[in-house]
């Protein structure tokens, strides 16, 4: 029922359990695509799997720490945008994603991105935002320099994927940096 | 983040912990109005009860049982709208609503009424919305009478209001009824 | 252990596990019968499940929200009457009930009944009893009707039962027509 | 409403949420009388206590792990007597009790807790039943004695008294012994 | 990481979640060995069954009611002592124990077990630690008499061993007997 | 009961509830100091807060998620070394600490710091372990500088210290770098 509207044919909604069916199928259309980077997809067989994560990101919304929103892209699901925790502490968060494959290279991530970023400073007040990306994974890396975050490090060997270690790269963007853009 | 954009005045949204503080505020500048109908207002005294009441909504959204919204007109709350709970085996729900002092008589709470009760049909693919309204709370009950719900009887005693029974009037509509409309 | 003894043919005692054998032979004897007008029969497919539900009346019984008792008459288990839930801050219940085929026309349903709205008023001090019938039922409707509750409604499509929709029949009885009878 | 009736005098009722005024006050009516022997007497400062000890006991028996019953004598709440775990996998269980100081030397608890035998055996078809007294308590040790318990040890320093220790003597019953009577 | 060294031979270490595969193994070496006395041998059939014991140990140790202790002799795991519960407000415990079939007649278990006494009077400031024997389990009657302790009766039927039940002596000791020793 | 005897001097064990005095007198004795760079210190108040840490910390444990444990030096606990969390589908964890005031300059940690890393890939098979230091706190950065581990980068503003933010700069060791030293 809500919905955030970025343009005439980018609109992201809280995901919710009617979506399953929906996300389940893209998932499907490009599993080899995805699984490039994204050390979630061998586990997330089917329908049961991907209704069981929209209940986990429902909980992870009433637990006031972040939320998961569906992209839709001309009307069809497109991918995902989240926020992975809230650190109400410390006043910082950090920011995942995923496209499909055919949805690539249009600007549409770098719009949501670009959305929950003011969000996160505009309305939620938190001071830093972080994203994180293997160090080969030049499309999403793409993201963060595009809207002006700093490279801060590498982790090394931050994530075993299926059947070998990534590297993390750090961007970090703080409010001040944001909003003075 | 996420609304429901009805017109220029009107918009839905999901209720969220960032609201807390506006509602607190609405519920507080008009007790006496409120509370001549709804059973609530008295246990509400702050911000710390408008707070844990938000959180329950969050709650039950993330149970897939129903969700409640804030109205904003012109940009400032003006009320809430929700689904009770979901009967997803019979296929029913019933929805709640109120509006501040000085919302009433602007065709708010019909449009917004409206607005859920398409999404219960149309999206949630339900049979049945039923409201249920004091006996003697005409603004209430002119809502179901608009919108075309059918008075199917009257529960007496259903409700204790502080020092009184209030009698309610059962409204409702079926899938079938809505759309051929 | 504990029982209500109503009279030389009928007792009835609060479900405990030690009785999920008798009633789920009772369930098994008159399926067909009980499905005319039981939504939980087809889902009801054996001894597992009937411990389940009484499990869960035992829970319910100990979050004080009512409870679920079953009917002996003439030492055999024939049927179950229980509070479907507490409405305490409105002093109200509702009472759901069936019996097996061979213990109908006897009187022990309303007998069981008027037992339990004697106990809602005189012992749990409420205030409002309803009971809700499927509109053909008409065993069902005799009860309230020969207690003396008032038809309050018929609430259109209440109940999915596998493959039709019923109307419910809302009977209702205060405490002041009670005990002034 | 359910209960057990051992004679004209003696009726046993499964703890309630509705006895929590008339057990709270017969722990005040007789209080030092009570501390001799009971080490939560203490604990148990007014009608709150009692209504969560009252809740745990449902909770208890909604988990099918044993009873506590209040014990009425003409008509007043003399006492309660109760299980305190059911061992299933050993099916062993023991029982406690205690009786206001002035419904002592009556007999209600000799047949209460035969009663509580009898449904241990017979019933639940468990094997042994144990009960244990302070030694010093020579009204407590009557009754496992005047019910045909063997005395089978002397547990020392088994109960902190507020001030002391308190040695336990160990009674128990087996099935076959209790059967053979 | 953290052990308790007993002497050069016999060490104790906190059970955790690595030790699954050798506790499963030691369990398997010898289990017509271990059901002679112990009744959970049966039901623990391997390393998944072994995971939730030593689960359901770290959790027991996380509410503060005891813990469960591997037993190492000479590099490899030899058999398991513990605390069954831990009673705070009678200032009591009792201790059970295993040991693998080849490490009997080693002292091992001895040694393990005033360890463990030593803990409960000088550490926990216990008052009474007792230990519970199958009667003719002459080999575990052997420790606590080894170590003082007083024999305090016999506790008939106590546990059903797979077809048969088992009497049980019961010896405590007291923190004034061991600290005078 | 376990301890880590790392030599003469120093010595580890697993937070107990019996640790919680000297940990909040620990805490006490040098508070301006600890709360230079620690941001729980102002939260901590007294026993009852320490005590809460400890309970945590072993559910932690309880959990497969990491443990804490205390130092002792010279028979007087120092201070507080632990994992923060275990990530076991990326084989990584990260180590925190602190030291009392006067425990400084013994090269304590570097020992406990040392003995944690074995832990972590000697027995708990990990692959990478992170420590993040507060940008200035030299004392602290010396550890994993001291240890071999590698700097990968600034996380700036990363933590709210009581009044400003502080930047983190992350250092890491990977098993095959340490396993080869």
């Amino acid at each position: 029922m809500f919905e955030f509207v970025i343009d005439n044919e980018v609109v992201l909604r809280l995901l919710d359990t009617m979506h399953a069916n929906q996300l389940s199928e893209l998932t499907d259309s490009c599993r080899p695509y995805l699984r490039e980077w994204l050390p979630w997809v061998d586990g997330s067989k089917g329908l049961e799997d991907t209704k069981a994560f929209i209940e986990m990101t429902k909980t992870q919304f009433a637990s006031n720490n972040g939320f998961q929103a569906g992209i839709w892209y001309q009307g069809s699901i497109a991918g995902v945008i989240g926020f992975h925790e809230m650190n109400w502490s410390h006043k910082s968060t950090s920011i995942g994603y995923w496209l499909g494959a055919e949805f690539q290279g249009k600007g549409v991530m770098t719009k949501a991105c670009k959305a929950f970023v003011d969000y996160a400073f505009g309305e939620l007040k938190l001071n830093r935002v972080e994203i994180r990306c293997g160090e080969g994974n030049s499309r999403s890396r793409a993201i963060p320099v595009r809207l002006g975050f700093t490279k801060e490090g590498i982790i090394r060997d931050a994530e075993w994927l299926y059947d070998h270690y990534v590297d993390h790269v750090v961007y970090g963007v703080l409010c001040r940096e944001w909003l003075s853009e």
